[in-house]
């Protein structure tokens, strides 16, 4: 252990998915039965040829690619986010009301710092997104649960019995990491009139959304005038156009709450990386069509992983959307123990329901999360026939 | 002001380098007569061709390019790091002793996460890197600085005198941003043994140590086997490989501050762009004689700079290298005045001093800092002739 060590980070938990890779240490997979890695929300193809074409003329050719630029990001990529939100959420966003950051974990960091310091509180459903724990916990902040309802669903009516002066804001994630669950629009506005009307902030992760299976707006914040007086929302560029290892996502917020995130990104970014601002803005005007492609894909990988684990003897879908099935499984270990068999026994990487719930959860021991993202249907078949081998062994 | 609001933002300043940008707002600059801007560190020029031909390549070829890398960074660039510095500062240094950033300024951010929380206290030598100062500010550590001594060296028995149980760290920055001072190795050897002595952390930020006028390693901590108990090394590959866009930094630290140093960066960044450390691991590999040209013409730049406001009736030169000279000026207003004038009355814009020293610092108020890294010697002339007719004004 070093010397010094602030104990805020000392107590903070170890990054859930380096552990995970761990647990591949020493194992070997056959070529008959390699390794199927459902752990990580991460694309693994590449972003198209004509995206990828312009990252390379842009480093050749635009300057600006190379040089520092504003802090709050690259306006015309701001711009486009206004211009596209606007119409898509029937609200109003403009350019002014939104930050680009070194990736989504960067925009909750930098508004959460706007936010909260330590002693003050903040609600999250669980299952929770490890990321927002793990900068809680550093932060001093406390983190006061919600519990999973009916569908994974949290309840406004918990989350109003929790607020107390400390609570400085609720953070909701739709569709939902680990849990794959579409929140309600109806939902999420009845934990918008819950922050507004105690003056608390509602932020809305929707690094996802492009693959939402419905139709239309997630939800009609937008639409308020006064949305930027509560109302904050996430977003990333890494699932929409595949760019995980550009580190870009944006914050949509109040004027003044950007002013207050300006300080933050230029203390611990300067200015989010050129090149990766420059992919995003040219696969939002250029790639519309080939994402909603992307998305009738993961819908269709998220159809069949639901009937796959439906028909799954002794399994439980608790959750299925966005990149994610969540589901209790029927082994006896728990899923923490169970998660590391799964490597040697079934050559299936997946994370365990305790990387997503409070410290002894007896619920989180049953759950599993599959980011069935990079695996196509005939792979989710195949995870599925892992899965029943291994639950009909003696 | 935004509601709700974390109490330790608030009491952070705005960025300096945008606050100074704003100055620029309504003033109009004539062809025979365009701004010189020498208020930030950063190149203008692009990298070289080579360089941006590698990211080009990179971008159309290299698969890892475009996903998520492990969270310490890529473990090439790690080795490289390794490579270079065991040799060049006579000691031993092992790539699990460095971690990749997202920038320096997140190197920073990252190991003071890892040191300090609300209620400690770090030491920093003035005038400071203001960054610093705002990163120690929003986390609720109290900054003790110490005084500017004779050459703008800082003096270890001050820093003795400060040292209290709340000390977790000193933290120098040598070539020093914004002093341009080269600190002697005596001098941050003295600083290494106070920190090693009292179980503190020495934190030196060398952003420009590839601009060091002197020959040979800067300091000897390296060739003292025992280094990971007390010191940790910041580096930046913006200013060596003109890479300020691509926002890529490292820290050489103990592996068990890295295992810390890795929750922090999983939470803000999950790793750093992938592009920008192939970028950074092709300029270590292929740049090292352009690089000491570029140093050449950097250390040019310094002598003409340091001539040139040698002989500036009324300014006194405190401090010349890395990129900047620090000085005090002989106008009768104060810093932050006569700089927002400079840009009318001059078309030059440089930072007061007043951005660099605590609040209410009667020596701030009479002291400039240039960055004339962007300005060959040709500019610097023409800066100190403006400079020059000003004073000579009625």
């Amino acid at each position: 252990m070093p010397h010094p060590l602030n104990p805020a980070i000392a107590a903070t938990f170890a990054p859930p998915v380096m552990e995970a890779r761990r647990w591949l240490d020493g194992v070997t997979f056959s070529p008959e039965r390699p390794l199927i890695n459902v752990s990580q929300a991460a694309p693994l193809d590449l972003p198209p040829e004509g995206l990828r074409q312009a990252i390379a003329q842009a480093a050749l050719h635009e300057p600006q690619a190379h040089l520092y630029g504003p802090v709050l990001g690259l306006p015309e990529l701001r711009a486009q986010i206004a211009t596209q939100w606007s119409p898509q959420y029937g609200g109003s966003v403009a350019p002014e009301q939104v930050a680009i950051t070194q990736g989504c974990n960067q925009a909750f960091c930098a508004v959460l710092a706007t936010l909260a310091g330590p002693g003050d509180e903040v609600i999250l459903p669980t299952p929770w997104y490890f990321n927002h724990k793990m900068w809680l916990d550093m932060s001093g902040v406390r983190t006061v649960p919600l519990a999973p309802g009916a569908g994974l669903l949290p309840d406004p009516d918990e989350a109003r019995a929790k607020i107390t002066p400390r609570t400085r804001a609720i953070v909701l994630v739709s569709p939902n990491n680990p849990g794959g669950v579409e929140y309600p629009a109806d939902l999420i506005r009845a934990f918008a009139d819950l922050a507004r009307a105690h003056r608390i902030a509602l932020i809305v992760d929707e690094t996802y959304r492009d693959f939402d299976s419905r139709e239309g707006a997630p939800h009609d914040l937008f639409t308020d005038p006064d949305w930027p007086d509560y109302f904050i929302q996430l977003y990333s560029f890494s699932k929409a156009y595949r760019l995980t290892g550009h580190r870009v996502g944006a914050i949509v917020a109040s004027e003044t709450r950007l002013a207050e995130v300006e300080k933050f990104l230029d203390t611990v970014a300067i200015c989010p990386n050129q090149l990766g601002q420059m992919a995003a803005l040219w696969g939002m005007r250029n790639l519309g069509d080939w994402l909603a492609g992307e998305r009738r894909e993961i819908l269709a990988r998220r159809a069949a992983m639901a009937q796959g684990l439906e028909a799954l003897e002794g399994w439980d879908l608790l959750g299925c959307g966005a990149y994610f099935a969540y589901a209790t499984h029927p082994d006896p270990r728990p899923s923490p123990d169970f998660a590391r068999a799964l490597v040697r026994e079934a050559g299936v990487l997946m994370l365990p329901g305790t990387m997503f719930m409070p410290d002894g959860s007896a619920q989180a021991a049953r759950q599993m999360r599959i980011a069935f993202a990079n695996i196509d249907t005939t792979i989710i078949g195949e995870v599925m026939a892992r899965l029943a081998a291994l639950q009909s062994k003696p």
